[in-house]
């Protein structure tokens, strides 16, 4: 084992130029235009993994390709399972970013770009350490495969439609996904909840253009009017979602578990500070960490309508629309919620105006036993790789994977995270820190060891 | 005046390609990038009153340039100030023109480009009466004076500051505007009343930036959400705004005037048909044509706010805004309206978040008396030019100098327009009708001899 820690120590500088490569593709799987960047980027990574030796597959599929990669199979060893994703968000707001999001920089510690820990540093990690592994001992102490997807990022099926037309290919004992964050710098965590998504696009369409607010103000349905109006009345006065039957499912929190996510400690103070907001606030009778880890939300992501630009323009917008999330937990139905949201904006929209939805995903909730022996394995691994005690959290985010995962793979899914709260994943200037990067690679290694060693 | 007439009939085609030359100038005032095209338009339009021997005058302000001119000024004359404004509203959406909003094109006897109605052509028809009458009768029936303003559009100050810096400039004794529409083809119109205007734009600041809406979503004020809160409050089930003493000094609609205004006769299939909407709706109790006349409103005009690209990305923005304006009657105040509009916003956004404005411009509600003689001369130069009775209408929209004019320079305003009620001013495919152009410059010619000979 030490040799494949001192590997790591000592090829440190190159795998963060190795990252750079990777992370100078904008694989930005929302945005076609884009297409060709994925496939580049995901030929980048076969031929990586093809490298160590391992057997891989480009996948083709209806959206962005997945690439598959294993070790040689042993009898009498687990299988591993490695999850990764090497598509991108969008960078935009471009104008934020003090360095370029496509082209890779280092300041204070941290490597600055789009996808840094959201997921190709990450996901970079596991590569790294299974090379330390087999450039030392020869072998692996265990069977590896490799899945790495290019649409979670795009609420994509492919890797769905894939897990069940043929789950054995993907057969395991154990899935580790790195996809998250510690809790706070040196604190690694183990998450063990995931929250659940519906992601809905919702159109008004009113008059076939834009018309003159002065001329027909007051007697044509402005359809920006009608969307505020409508997405307005989704809240109550207490911070609750009031669409109909939004919180069936969702179960009174257990009060050990509020008891444990107090001990983690109350970071509102350093939240405030790095959001720059005077004040946290949301769903009245809950702690900050509940309403992002334990409670569901509606969020508003994107509005637009009528006239955006400098100055004034008086017309009523021919339409207007929005981009709207919700985030589920516990037993809340993701299509059921769809029914509902569509089912409110078709029956209260009102005359003059009419209504259209695009669809961009959803996933169910997620929750983990604490006590596997996977799981367990995780949290020794992760303790030697950043040499302090690791945690159990929740997460407010989704991987609408792993839901799937866990019901046609296995139960033991381990989600440890390398990254940091203030990585600003999915924002600007999203980074990763240089020691988080080693470290999650140690951490790798020596889950690799631990999950080989725990006795089946 | 039977020369006159001929000198317009014959000139027809010229004068169509001389709107064009003027249409292909993008003077669009609210974008700072063509404050040389502004410039360009006011010069045009100062060389080609130059043309005809006025005495002109290029002014600088603030803002964009306003161009003066005047005949030889008669004693024992009255003085007609014509106004027009060569700005025009940005031509945004472009992927809904059929041809480019400053390549002027004829389809189905209409001129279509951006300012072709608005207030492009009309003001030409002006320009060439004065000069059918200069070139045939060698002189002007009666002292004119011109004022071409560059700030209509943008709401801007230019023009007000001009006039209450030196109202002796534009001593007159009836101003004439040409910036609106007849009541239908063939049926010209003499405007009594103009709603006046409060354009507000609000912007919701949150977090300093885009963060992840999985990670935070739920304890942070997303401020997308407050805003459409914020909008939604703003009108009651009954579709009137709730915003305080919003309806402080509206009048209940005089008896009268709801006869007239009905016995104009119901359009409102007309009106369905060319907006495309299957319902017209508003304010409980009052006609579409009160809507849109007699009575305030609350339209959002422009919103933005995060992710707007297709596809989706799971944000909680950094900031939303909204640009809402409101059209006011009677004795609504501006100022009083903009104070509680602020108040509101200011007081209600709740924690987390901070509330900015712009303010874009404001004006005061404008009613004529119809019995005046001047308003008898138009309807009269109405009747002879579409060879048609005249109806008295009032207008939806605003022009924010009216209410100055009649407070500084005279009460006998003429708002006479050759335009048609689906001309689309301010959105794509702004159009005027050739045969309109003609008869407009007819009536122009007209309204000289008319207004000469009123007794006074």
């Amino acid at each position: 084992m030490s040799d494949v820690i001192a590997y790591l120590n000592a090829h440190h500088d190159r795998f963060v130029d190795e990252l750079f490569e990777l992370l100078r593709i904008p694989s930005i799987s929302t945005q076609s235009a884009h297409a060709c960047d994925m496939v580049r980027a995901a030929k980048w990574l076969q031929q990586r993994l093809e490298g160590l030796g391992l057997d891989t597959e480009f996948i083709s599929t209806a959206g962005h390709p997945i690439i598959l990669a294993q070790s040689r199979m042993l009898a009498n060893k687990p299988t591993l399972l490695i999850y990764g994703h090497y598509d991108v968000q969008p960078p935009d707001p471009l104008d934020k970013w003090l360095s370029k999001p496509f082209e890779p920089a280092i300041r204070d510690g941290r490597i600055f770009a789009r996808g840094a820990s959201d997921d190709k540093g990450q996901l970079m990690c596991h590569i790294t350490a299974v090379q330390a592994w087999l450039k030392t001992a020869g072998q692996l102490p265990l069977n590896v495969k490799f899945v790495l997807e290019g649409e979670e990022e795009c609420s994509g099926h492919s890797l769905a439609d894939f897990i069940q037309a043929d789950k054995s290919r993907l057969a395991c004992d154990y899935v580790v996904i790195s996809d998250g964050s510690q809790l706070r710098p040196g604190t690694p965590a183990i998450t063990y909840g995931l929250r659940g998504l519906v992601y809905m696009e919702v159109i008004i369409k009113g008059p076939a253009q834009d018309i003159h607010s002065g001329q027909y103000g007051g007697a044509v349905a402005n359809p920006a009017n009608v969307l505020v109006r409508l997405i307005g009345g989704l809240h109550d006065a207490a911070g609750r979602v009031s669409l109909d039957g939004f919180y069936d499912g969702v179960s009174r929190i257990d009060p050990q578990e509020r008891k444990a996510l107090a001990d983690l400690g109350c970071e509102d103070d350093q939240l405030r500070a790095q959001l720059a907001v005077d004040a946290l606030t949301g769903e009245r009778g809950y702690s900050s960490r509940e309403r992002m880890w334990v409670r569901p939300t509606l969020d508003v992501n994107g509005l637009v309508s009528g006239y955006v630009e400098p100055g004034a323009k008086t017309i009523i917008p021919a339409q207007a629309s929005a981009k709207i999330s919700m985030r589920l937990v516990d037993q809340q139905d993701p299509q059921a919620i769809k029914e509902s949201f569509k089912k409110y904006f078709t029956e209260q929209a009102g005359p003059g105006v009419s209504v259209e939805f695009i669809e961009h995903g959803q996933a169910k909730p997620v929750l983990i036993k604490k006590t596997s022996p996977g799981i367990q394995a995780a949290q020794r691994a992760l303790e030697k790789g950043f040499s302090a005690p690791a945690v159990f959290v929740r997460s407010g985010g989704t991987i609408p994977v792993v839901a799937l995962m866990a019901q046609q793979l296995t139960k033991e899914i381990l989600l440890i995270g390398f990254s940091l709260p203030d990585d600003n994943a999915h924002g600007p200037n999203e980074n990763f820190r240089l020691a988080d990067y080693h470290q999650g690679q140690l951490s790798c290694a020596y889950l690799l060891a631990e999950l080989a060693g725990v006795s089946r």
